[in-house]
C-alpha cells in the first residue's frame, strides 16, 4: 500500500514540513503504514492538481497539508476540487464555529476573508479543528483516501489522530511494530560494522538513522515475528555494553529527566558557550521542575566571576575555557543551585574566538556528583549550532553514564 | 524554468528537509531562482529513479539531496546512474581524501564499506566536502544541471554555493531582486487587510509568511521595477507604524543583538517558564557576547529566591507567576546581570500547572530599563513549545520597543 504526504506551500515556508512529516510519520506508524513519497509544492493551482492526481493515481491513501489559510494565496481546497470534479460547498456550522473562535479571541469584526475558510469539497466530512480556525476534511473516493488537513502543527496532529481508526479499518493494515534501539557515543559506520550479520539478516527491515551523538536502529517486523526483538536486543546489549541506550527511549533529555526522577535527584547546569540550550532543552519536558533547579547562564566573565564565584585567578591563569573553569562551574552550580548534579559547559562555538590551543568546537564540560567532579574535553566538529548542540548531548550522555555508574542519591 | 529537490533519505528521517529546503532556497534566490516541487522519498532505488526521471523530464535544474552515506541504504548514486545509463566509477583522489579525513579524527582503521563514498557518476564533476566525506557532483546532460549533494545542511550548504556561479552563467538568469518586509505584533488577516490593495496590485509578486509574532511580506520583483520597492515600503511603513520591523531583517534575535550593539547596551535575561530559550536564541547569534551577560534559568522557586533574591513575600503572596515577580525577577536580572537592560519570563508553559486564575498559556513579561521598570500580561495559545516562542519572541519584542523609545544608553 502506497502512502503520500502531499504539502502545501509557499516556496519559502518550509518551516513546518520537517515537524509536520515527523508527526504524520509517527501517527501514521502505529498502524503500521509508512510514508511512500512525499511532494511539497507552491501555493500554485496548477501544480497542486497535477500532483495530486498523480498522487490519487498511484496511492492509496494521501494525505495533503497546507494551504487552508484565508488569505488569498491559499488555494489546496479549490485544486483539489477541480482535480477531482466536485464543488465547494459553503458549510453554514463551519462559519458559525469560525465566529466563534474570533469572539473567543474578544475579536467581533471577523475580516470577510476569513469566509473562504468555510467552504468544503462536497462529500466530503468536516473534521473539526480545535487549535484554529481552518477546518480538515476526509474523502473517499475509488476506495482511496484523501485527507485534507491544515499546516500548523498543533492543529495537524489531533485532526489526523482522530482518523487513524477510520485509515486502519478501510485499509485493514496488517498490523505492525516498530522498535526503535538507540546507541550513544559510536560512529555509524561502527555500528554498521559491529552488526553487519544481523542488519544482513534483516535488511529489509532495518534503518540506521545517525543523530548527533545517537544512533538509531529502526526495526520494522510483523507481528508474528515479535519474538525477535528480543533476540536482536540482547545481541546489541551485548555488542555494544552502556553504550546501548535502550529500546524505543524518548529523547536523551526526556530519558535524563526519567532518570533524574528515578534516582531522586536535582539538576542545576552552569552554561558558557552552550548559552542556555541545555537548559532549553531539559525544561522542553513537561514537568521538569520536578528535578531540575535552574540554570547559569554565565555568558561574559563578570558573571562566571560574580554568580558562579569562579575564582579571578582561575580565570585569569587558564581562562573561561579551560579544564579549571568548567569543574568550579559545575561544582558551584550545583552549590549555588541547591542540586545534587550538575553540568557545565565552556568552549568555542565559533565562528571566532579561537586560539591556537583552543580551536572552534573546543569544549570542556564538567560534571560534579557525589565525590566526582571532574571535566572532560572535546573537539566537536561542525558550524556554532552543530558545535552548541554536539556539546550538550555529550554532557547529557555524561550525566546518564555517572548516574548509572553511582547508583542512588547518597 | 523549473527548478525541482529531491531529497533522498529514510521515511523516517525528515529532520534535515526543512534546514536544507530553506537553505537551498535561500541561496537559490540570490540568482531569482524559485523552487516549483520538492519531493522526498525513501532510500528506495526504483522510488528515487522514478522521481528523477520524472523531475529530469519537466525541470531545468535538479538538486538531489542525501543518500550519499557510506552505508548499505544509501542508493542515491546507484540510482541516478541507473536512469541515467551512466556508469558509476571509482575515483582514487576521493578515496584518499576520505583516507585523511579519518586520519585527522584519529582513525586509522577504515571501514572497508566507506569505499562506496568515492564513486562517481561518469562524466560528472567532483565538488569537495570540506566537512563530510561524501563528495557532491555537478552534471550537465540534455541542457539541463544535476546536483548531487550530501544530506548534512553544512556540508550541502558550500558545495551548493559553489555551483551558484555556474547555475547563473548557464540559465543565463533574469536577474530578480527580493525583499522581505516584517510586520510584528499583528495577525495575519489584519496585515492583509490593510495591505489588499497593495496586494491586489501585485498577486503575482507577493507572498504573505505567518511566523510567531511575525509576518513577512515577501516581494519579487524584476530589477527594472526596483523604484517600486521604496514605493510600498513608504506605504506599508505609513500604514503599521511601529509594527513595521524594516526590510531585510535578520531574525528578532540579531535584530535585538545589533539594536543593543549600536546603542552599546548590555543585556541580562531571567527566565522561569521559557527555561533558557530566550537565552539560547540570544546566544544563537555569533558576537553575542558582545552584549549579552547572561541569563538567570530561576526554574525552581527555590532560585528565584536564592539566585535572583525575590523576597519570598512576594512569592508567597502574588505567586511565582505574577506582575510583581516579572517585575523582580527583571529588575534583579539586570542588577545582578551587570547589565543596562533585562527582560524576564515567568507563567504557566503547560500541559499542567494552571489553576482557574493562571491559565496555561499566561505569561507574564517584565522590562527593565532606564526608569522604565514594568510587566506585561500574555495569554498565549497553543502547546508547551508554542507558548515558549511565543513569549520569548513577545518579550524581545518589547526589548525592541523599548529601546527604540528610549534612545541610547543615559
Amino acid at each position: 500500500m502506497r502512502v503520500e504526504v502531499i504539502n502545501i506551500g509557499t516556496e519559502l515556508l518550509f518551516n513546518r514540513v520537517n515537524t509536520n512529516l515527523n508527526l504524520i510519520s509517527k501517527i501514521l506508524l502505529t498502524i503500521g503504514l509508512k510514508i511512500t513519497k512525499c511532494t511539497i509544492v507552491g501555493d500554485d493551482k496548477e501544480e497542486i492538481k497535477e500532483t495530486f492526481l498523480k498522487a490519487f493515481e498511484k496511492s492509496d491513501l494521501i494525505i495533503i497539508t497546507g494551504g487552508l489559510g484565508p488569505t488569498f494565496d491559499d488555494l489546496t481546497k479549490e485544486a483539489i476540487s477541480e482535480a477531482l470534479n466536485q464543488n465547494l460547498i459553503f458549510k453554514e456550522e463551519i462559519w458559525n464555529t469560525i465566529i466563534e473562535k474570533f469572539k473567543k479571541r474578544n475579536i467581533f469584526e471577523i475580516p470577510e476573508i476569513n469566509k473562504r475558510q468555510a467552504y468544503i469539497i462536497d462529500g466530503s466530512i468536516i473534521l473539526e479543528n480545535k487549535n484554529g480556525t481552518a477546518p480538515g476534511q476526509i474523502l473517499e473516493k475509488n476506495g482511496k483516501i484523501i485527507l485534507i488537513l491544515p499546516g500548523p502543527p498543533n492543529e495537524l496532529k489531533p485532526m489526523l489522530e482522530s482518523c487513524i481508526n477510520l485509515i486502519k479499518e478501510k485499509f485493514k493494515t496488517h498490523y505492525i511494530i516498530t522498535k526503535i534501539f538507540s546507541i550513544i557515543g559510536v560512529p555509524e559506520s561502527e555500528v554498521e560494522t559491529k552488526l553487519k550479520d544481523i542488519i544482513e539478516e534483516n535488511k529489509e527491515n532495518f534503518i540506521i538513522l545517525a543523530h548527533p551523538n545517537l544512533i538509531e536502529l529502526v526495526l520494522t517486523l510483523p507481528e508474528n515475528l515479535k519474538d525477535k526483538f528480543y533476540e536482536i536486543e540482547s545481541i546489541i546489549k551485548n555488542r555494544f555494553g552502556i553504550n546501548y541506550l535502550g529500546v524505543d527511549i524518548p529523547p536523551l533529555p526526556e530519558l535524563i529527566g526519567k532518570l533524574l526522577k528515578e534516582k531522586k535527584l536535582k539538576l542545576a547546569i552552569a552554561e558558557s558557550c552552550s548559552g542556555g540550550l541545555a537548559c532549553k532543552l531539559i525544561t522542553d519536558i513537561p514537568g521538569s521542575s520536578e528535578y531540575f533547579m535552574g540554570g547559569f547562564v554565565t555568558y561574559s566573565n563578570i558573571l562566571k566571576k560574580k554568580i558562579l564565584k569562579i575564582p579571578k585567578t582561575v580565570l585569569k591563569k587558564f581562562g573561561a575555557v579551560s579544564e579549571q573553569t568548567a569543574i568550579y562551574m559545575a561544582k558551584n552550580a550545583k552549590k549555588y543551585g541547591k542540586a545534587d548534579i550538575s553540568v557545565s559547559f565552556t568552549g568555542i562555538a565559533g565562528p571566532t574566538g579561537a586560539t591556537l590551543e583552543k580551536p572552534v568546537g573546543m569544549v570542556w564540560i564538567g560534571i560534579c556528583y557525589k565525590k566526582n567532579l571532574y571535566a572532560r574535553n572535546f573537539i566537536f566538529q561542525g558550524d556554532r549550532q552543530t558545535i552548541r548542540e554536539r556539546a550538550v548531548y555529550k554532557g547529557f550522555e555524561l550525566l546518564r553514564e555517572i548516574i548509572l555508574k553511582n547508583g542512588k542519591k547518597s
